[in-house]
């Protein structure tokens, strides 16, 4: 990046912004400039939130999810059904399928993917405490990777790891995204929305 | 936006950091998930950073730019021509120029462009500073406003309030943007290309 005209703590600031996801150079200087500007409708209140925040996070002891109180929010809510594990790979999945309000079980976030290029291997994962929360009473393992590779990588090893335990095991759907159009989806998508097809 | 399965602390974070230019709902989810996992790479450094800055800075009492110093580092360097005045809109599009490196006189930033429907007067701009600077021996004063209605509104505004002074007042040429092709062009690009098309 180009050196600012303006002084080091901007060029700072620019720089660590860009950091964030979501944010390259270009809009990490215009998030730096309209934080400079708002500085108390926006600059301290961020800062404040930021300390907080980071103060109040704790990451759940039971299921990794991170949330101001460990056990979290979910762990404790005695509504949802305990025979029922999703798990997913981070909390943003977490966060997404809370979203979408499609299941009211309970979940294990794993932290990650498993990689060999980068590295993470299933020790680096919360993978141990999910093999000892199935033995107590659930009876569905919900598997809720991402499509990717990494994701399919990991969701094929806990199939493996969970098979002793004789916990049924299922996977999200892959198909036609609901408003997607063929002409837009790649190979991979169509052939799996052709292989799980279902008569009407 | 839905509540997230997550405490107050970590949804207020997610509300401040939505206000940042560039950022929506799914991407302020994601960086603050981002500061929150990287506490001590990302988030406690960013918040040192923004009060860093926010303490360093200053506006310039000459032309309005945001630096650590005033008059702002741009005013001070005696190598920029004194005699060529470029007029911004705002301190993100002198960056812009600056990064570009096409202009090496002196700037003035009037911090908006006029618009009715914000209430942005002459009187909320910082033009009162620009005619006074124009009397003492500037030659040329080049307003580089967006090409936006506001923009060009803010030219038309600053031509006549400059005439009295019979300083030479130019505008940026409009055009077809280098690397831009004619088929995704708006009309009044198109328009504008053809009527200040050159012989070759």
């Amino acid at each position: 990046m180009a050196s600012l005209p303006a002084g080091p703590e901007i060029e700072r600031l620019v720089q660590l912004l860009a950091k964030l996801p979501g944010l390259g150079p270009r809009s990490a200087r215009r998030a730096a400039l309209a934080l400079l500007k708002k500085r108390e409708g926006l600059l301290e209140p961020l800062a404040i939130a930021m300390r907080d925040a980071a103060n109040a996070i704790r990451v759940c002891e039971i299921c990794g999810n991170l949330d101001t109180a460990s056990p979290c929010s979910l762990c404790r809510d005695t509504r949802r059904d305990a025979h029922i594990l999703c798990v997913v790979e981070d909390v943003a999945d977490l966060w997404a399928l809370e979203r979408a309000g499609v299941f009211r079980g309970k979940y294990h976030v794993l932290g990650g993917a498993l990689s060999a290029l980068d590295g993470v291997t299933p020790e680096r994962l919360n993978v141990s405490a999910l093999l000892s929360r199935v033995v107590s009473g659930v009876e569905e393992v919900i598997l809720a990777m991402n499509a990717t590779v990494e994701g399919q990588t990991t969701a094929h090893y806990l199939m493996d790891a969970l098979q002793p335990s004789g916990v049924k095991v299922t996977r999200l759907a892959h198909g036609v995204p609901v408003g997607g159009e063929l002409d837009y989806l790649d190979e991979g998508t169509l052939f799996a929305a052709f292989k799980a097809r279902r008569e009407l």
